[in-house]
């Protein structure tokens, strides 16, 4: 604290990101990174944009990757925006979507940097209970009206892994005409419907994916949203009025190149999709409760077994994953699924541990 | 303008950046790049950084960066902040260290940004006329006290490229105890002397400055600000309530060796230096006036001749300058310091259009 701080400063709560350790020989479960690296096709297109050219500013607009994004999604480019890494894009949508002066609604277990944005731009909110299975009930985000400012929630759910269907969705955004709903879909293409198919029928409906799981890049910081024009609109004031170009120029080569390398994307996505298969069958033969995961991770806890204990003994082993204290959670562990090499480490190092 | 906006975002007036051209045959001289490409160490270091690694995060504090800058300026790495390009600096100091509920202070030409950032996070703001020379006078910043929030410009000042010497800045530290002072150093390597020197003593200094210009790095988006470690910090509180990672992988490999590489720094900001000396000396003898220029930009009017319709003449020519609209400076032309070729190529077109 210090007198030169703006009164904001203090009453904030910075998000905290999941380890990245110094030391390289680590099983690294923890912060749901593919085990596959990015397309060919777009290393090829960075290394191209590495020289001299660097000198000059990036297309602002980024609108090459805005024409892939819009292309492979049905979309005009006017309904695509896009940040540096999803993180930015999701912290301009609580500025210039979510903020009206009434609470907005997240789940009570989600994404823990939803009431980190919404300190940083003083948006109230209220907490949603999720069902006991974990599951979002539709039910709770209807009847609000004008007395909530927005919703938003991560589908599939983090750090649960829990799918809603799209018909489920769509009752919401049909049950909140006058609020924006956001559909955050880090892991949707890990095993989920996008809701981005609902984008023509529900003006109020903000979609926003990231590069940085399905398609390998959490490195090159690239994340978007899709919506109505109107909703892309307001995302493009706030961005042209924090930073003109978020994207540089090899981020902009790369991830167009990714976004248009459909074979490498549904192959690493099936393999990481089997690999989960495998990895819940052996937890739940190791005794573990296991939530229905549609995305790149599981969240499971042992019955018998202390969740922080386990999360200890892993990590001598050198395995980490991601263990949360928060109340309803805390007995559960978060696992990436990894290659079939490491995920089975883990299970090997979690059957000594639980023997 | 739609009712899913937030209020602030119809009130947003947003920056608009210079021009970047989609046809590659113009003498580019509107955005203030360096003319040279960046360090060839900083391009193999990138070079190296492209490819599967790029699966895995990159370290949210970008700490390898932060300990070359703090290592060049013979500071402690908890002395220095890093961003996604100085223009993210700027936006998350305006938040953290000058909104006090009093209106902050910068002279009424100047980078055209700063009323945006004031806008995006509701700072008030007062303009202070700059001298008929278009000096800053440090007098009108003294004696305020708690009656400004803070204050901030450029050195040198954007479009002027006019340079106000360090005794006078530390003037102005010293006469704002309580309140923050902001030295925007974009260009301050082609020909200033860095603030950087007074952090030391003054605990309301916040330096900031950019790879985009002197590091010919404007493509890859890096910026940073130096300042006593009270104030990084309120700078990393902000950023970890936005984006945990806004340096990618590439980028803070690139910024590191680029810092790291005195060698091609010097050559190359000596060679602007030395070009932008015969491009003066050009100019002045086609009759412009020219403000004294610390940057790699010249600012300059002709008294015969609308600064509106030579710029429209230099476009026809396939050459682009900047012309800003402001009172005050709509007669003159902002003009990058290109190669010595480039300059040429300016020098003629401007030579057959004044005839």
């Amino acid at each position: 604290m210090s007198k030169f701080w703006s009164p904001i400063v203090s009453r904030l709560t910075p998000y905290t990101p999941g380890e990245q350790p110094k030391i390289s020989n680590l099983v690294k479960l923890n912060t749901n990174e593919n085990p596959y690296g990015p397309s060919p096709k777009a290393v090829a297109a960075m290394a191209q944009e590495v020289g001299d050219n660097l000198r000059l500013y990036p297309n602002p607009d980024a609108e090459p990757l805005k024409l892939a994004i819009a292309k492979r999604h049905g979309l005009s480019p006017a309904q695509v925006f896009v940040g540096n890494g999803s993180d930015e894009v999701l912290a301009h949508a609580f500025q210039a979507l979510l903020k009206h002066g009434a609470p907005i609604l997240f789940p009570d277990i989600t994404y823990s940097f939803y009431p980190t944005y919404a300190g940083l731009y003083e948006v109230a909110y209220r907490t949603v209970p999720l069902a006991d299975d974990f599951s979002i009930r539709v039910d709770d985000y209807l009847g609000h009206g004008d007395a909530i400012g927005g919703i938003i929630f991560p589908n599939p759910n983090a750090p649960t892994g829990c799918l809603l269907a799209l018909d489920a969705i769509e009752r919401m955004l049909a049950g909140n005409p006058d609020r924006v709903v956001i559909v955050d879909e880090a892991y949707i293409d890990f095993g989920g419907d996008s809701a981005i198919d609902l984008v023509a029928r529900h003006p109020n409906l903000l979609v926003v994916q990231t590069l940085s799981k399905s398609r390998s890049l959490a490195g090159l910081r690239v994340g978007f949203a899709v919506g109505h024009a109107d909703l892309i609109s307001a995302l493009e004031r706030v961005k042209n009025s924090f930073n003109s170009y978020p994207l540089d120029r090899i981020a902009i080569a790369g991830a167009t190149a990714a976004m248009e390398d459909d074979e490498h994307f549904d192959t690493t996505r099936k393999a990481v999709i089997a690999s989960r298969g495998k990895m819940v069958a052996d937890l739940t033969a190791l005794g573990f409760d296991v939530l229905p995961s549609a995305a790149n991770f599981v969240f499971a806890r042992h019955p018998q077994h202390d969740a922080a204990g386990l999360a200890a003994s892993l990590r001598s082993d050198g395995i980490i994953v991601r263990h949360f204290t928060s109340a309803r959670i805390n007995q559960f562990l978060r696992i990436t699924v990894g290659t079939d090499d490491a995920c089975q480490t883990l299970i090997t190092s979690l059957r000594k541990h639980l023997a």
